[in-house]
Order: C-alpha cells, then structure tokens, then sequence
C-alpha cells in the first residue's frame, strides 16, 4: 500500500496498515512531515515521482489523503508514472473526488472510500495507529465496480479495524453533508455565537458548548475544502437546518415553546443512540462479483448494516 | 444544607456535600427515589414539611433543585415551614427563579447560584458526587446582596470543588443562553436533519455528529423548562444563529464558500480553549463587604475570571 499525504487520515492509515503487518510507504509534500514519518520508523518520501515509481513496481494500492482541492497534482502524476494500479482514497467528498478522476485519468482503476474517523488536530503529530478500530469506512460502490477492485479497497478498510459502508458516491455525499458536514456550520455558528459575548459567558461555558463546538476547532482549510467541495448537499441540509431554527424561534416567540424542535432532537438522537448500540447489522447473502452485488450491497448499507467480508 | 429535588443535579449535591463531611439532608417528591437515595445511604425523605421544620430547626440552608417550572409549590412551603432560612438554587435560568421568589416570598433571604454542570442523563440513578469538581458555579449578585448570604451560598459552591462566578442574574441569564441553551437548540436541530435521512446517514455519523448532537439527548421536559424559562434571551442569540447561517447559506450558494462562518467558529472555539487551559485567573483585591464589593465582583467575572475564596 501507498499512502500519498501523511496528515491526520494518511498519516494514521500508514501507522495501522504498516504496524499490522502490511508493507505500507508514503509520501508527503513536506519534508518535515516525512522526517518525523521516517523518525517514527516508518517507510516515508518527499519525492513523489519515485514513490509512483515504486508503486507501479511494486503494483500497490494508492490511497489519496489530501484535501480535495489538491488531488489533481497527485492524479496527473500517477497517470504519467503508474497508470495500471487501482487507486482509493480516504477523502470527505465522494463525487468530486471522482470528477477530478473520471476527467483526468479515465481509463483508471478507482473505488473511493471515506473512513468516518477524526479529530479537530491535524498534521502527522496527531496521527494515531487505533484512529479506524471500530470506524465505519464509505467504500463507494457503482453499477461498474470491478468486484476486484472493490474487495481490495474494503478488504484495506478491514485491515486497519474498520467496518465497510457500501454506497454510492451521491448518496455518500448527501449523507456526510448532514451528519458530517452540517455539524461543522452548526459548531461553527454555535460557537461564533458564544464568543461574541463577554469572557464572563465563555467562562460559564460547559459540557454543551465544550461538545456542540468541538469541530469548530479543526483547521479552516480543512473544513472549507471539505465543505465547499460538497456544496449542493451541504446547501439541501443547511437550509433545512435554517428553516427548522426558523420555526423553533417563530414557536417561541409566539406560544412560548420550543417543544417541536426539542423533541424531534430527541427523537433523532436517540434513533442515532440505538443503532450504534452493540454490533452493528451486518450484510448477509451476497457474494460480491455476482449478478447485481453492487446493487443489493448499496439497499442494505441503506438500512444501516455493514460489511464484513 | 437542605436539598430540594434529588434529581442530577440536586442528587449530586447532596452526595457530594455529604461525602465532603456536611450534614445533608434531601427531599424529593417521588418515593423511588427517596428509597433509592436512602439506600445509597443518604438522608433524604418524600415529607415536604416534616423536612421544611427539620429546616427551620437546624437553620439549614435550602438548595431549590427542581425545574423551574416546578418550584413554586416549593416556595410558598418554605414561606409557611421555614422563612427566616437562606435560600439558594441550582437552577439554570436566574431571572424566573428571582421573580417567582420575589412575589412569593419577598421577604426571604435569597442568593441564586448555577452550577455548570451535567450530563445528558437525569434522576438518582445518574447522580454523582464528583460532578461539581472543576465546575464554574454562577453565584447571583446584586447590589443588594447582603455579604453574608453571599459568602455563604459561595462557600457551598467551594465545599464540592467548584468555583464561583459572581455574576447579576440578568447578565447571566443572557450568557447561558449563548453558552447552554443554544447548544441545546442546534443539537436539536442537527440531529433532526441527521436523522431524517436514512439509516445509511445515522451509520456513517461519527464524532462530528456525536459530539454535536449529544445535548439533545437530554430529557426533553428537561430541556423545554430552562430554555422556555429564558426565552426573550433565547430569542436573540438564536436569531443571532440564524443570521450567520443563512450569511453562510448565501456565500456558498453565490460565492462557494463558507470561510467567513468557519474562520469566525474557529477564532471563538480557539478563544474557549485557550480561557479553559490551565488555571482561571482569580478575582483580587475584594473584601466581601466593603463598599461596591458586588460591583467589584461583577467587574472581575466579566473579564473571564473566578472567585476562590
């Protein structure tokens, strides 16, 4: 496997593939990044037309892990320097991800894949072997996937501790937008909000505030390229949200109440709080590679079960 | 001390205050957890006047726990059993409990407190002795706050390991609507898009929607009587809310990008973390008591800082 970018997602990819067993290089722009890579004793490069190098030698896996808006750099160079090898990624946004692949390099092997892991740190300080134990991993899933490919990539997921979501990339990109996404600008507004009162406030500020912003302290550039990336889902899902605080503040303002809004937070939190309760369902019945798997793999990670192997 | 309602919070109080060596003792309406309180070996009873006598007897000092929208019964009780005994409470807003107290009891001795504390959880079972440790108290001062009942109502914050933020009920009323009770709202309203999409969505939310989303979690009742008790304070910072994100929706829908709501979320988050780190500065050069003490107090707490005694 080769990991290209070695920040909070690459950087733990690398940690867990290679501190599990599995031949694992990477590259970074930065040459700092790679030395304290390299220190910490894993394989790690700053040249990029070596390591594509390697990979078509080697036929490995690559995995993008860079922001979204930076890919097309990466993606041409593999076309010119390791055209033949099948190519993952780990980043937020799905159908983007594509384009920039459909469009620059169309006859290549790609299945996407999104780990639902992370923190608000970012940069290979922050990058830790256990961060996909137990996560749930989008690994994207379209009427043409090569069933080949596909199980490579979700067997890579697999390997690190994660559980396989099969999707396709537009449902995954609506998905993240609200459960993903929608958090950020409601974190962010969230937190805007409360700073703008006086120390007094941000003094007083407890569990509810220390949780609903946490995001809001993940690095701008990493939120916006996410976000910004996703924009017509990310504007479905705000607008819904806007209308909703709408209603809540019209219902108090009005009769004094905020029960709509309250109980149908609950009612969804708790929803959210029962299906990650215990061992999450898995996908039964299929084998991937016969007639119509992409299809039945994709209608039962819609009813929240996930793949195994 | 007398605790009013053995609920998260008054529960905690009471076993923690116990645990630190102070008589305590408890009265709740239900006999559950009367019996549940008893036999976790504490001094609690369902007699509302038999427990409001013992008051009057022992010169106790009454904590109200209750909602808000529950304690007048409570006061006018305490008006009949036991007027001549200071009275504080652990309730979220300040203005409502003031009011309500002010036209039932005006006469009593009464200094309002809030400790910022809690847990998506409520009732006996959830309580803990440890939940004020570190815990910033709002201690209510006016300008006629007598000193001793200050100092007193203070001490009991200090005895469970929290400190005491000197704060007039109406400017505290407007910060925890920024810092707690808006929280709870666009919880509320994340968790509600979240979970209208399908299961798929709810699978792949991790710890942005996790964390974003635990507060509305919280018993909806719960919820409803201290953000519904705050209302007109409510109303402005969620129309605050709703400013900046319909500011956000239009950037990305015109512009494609929601740097100013994220950079803005980031410099507020950044401006909590780096309040929360380490030690809080203390209020100096005070003597409760002197003239203007309470103003001095106020001054101090705006500016971010606690009082420790």
């Amino acid at each position: 496997m080769c990991v290209l970018g070695l920040g909070l997602i690459g950087g733990s990819l690398m940690r867990a593939l290679h501190d599990a067993g599995h031949e694992t290089f990477g590259y970074n722009r930065s040459a700092a990044t790679v030395d304290a890579a390299t220190a910490d004793g894993y394989d790690a490069s700053s040249d990029l037309v070596a390591t594509l190098r390697r990979v078509a030698d080697t036929d490995a896996v690559i995995v993008l892990a860079t922001p979204v808006t930076t890919i097309e750099t990466l993606v041409s160079s593999i076309v010119e320097h390791a055209p033949d090898v099948l190519v993952t990624d780990v980043i937020s946004v799905k159908q983007e991800v594509e384009r920039v692949i459909t469009r620059l390099h169309p006859a290549g092997r790609y299945v996407g894949g999104h780990p639902m892991a992370g923190t608000s740190h970012s940069g290979w300080s922050a990058t830790d072997a256990t961060l996909f134990d137990g996560a749930m991993w989008a690994v994207t899933t379209t009427d043409e996937t090569p069933a080949d490919d596909w199980l490579a990539v979700a067997s890579l997921a697999l390997m690190v501790g994660s559980r396989v979501v099969p999707v396709a990339p537009d449902a995954h990109d609506r998905a993240v937008a609200a459960i993903s996404h929608l958090p950020h600008l409601t974190a962010a507004a969230t937190a805007s909000v409360g700073g703008g009162e006086s120390g007094l406030a941000l003094r007083l500020a407890a569990g509810s505030f220390r949780d609903g912003t946490r995001v809001a302290g993940t690095a701008p550039a990493l939120q916006r390229a996410m976000i910004e990336a996703n924009g017509i889902a990310v504007l479905n899902v705000l607008s819904e949200t806007i209308d909703r605080l709408i209603a809540a503040r019209d219902d108090l303002r009005d009769r004094g109440t905020v029960e709509v809004l309250v109980d149908d937070g609950h009612r969804a939190r708790s929803a959210y709080e029962q299906l990650h309760s215990g061992a999450a369902e898995t996908i039964t019945g299929v084998r991937v590679g016969n007639a119509g798997w992409q299809q039945e793999l994709r209608r039962q990670a819609h009813q929240g079960r996930v793949w195994v192997g």
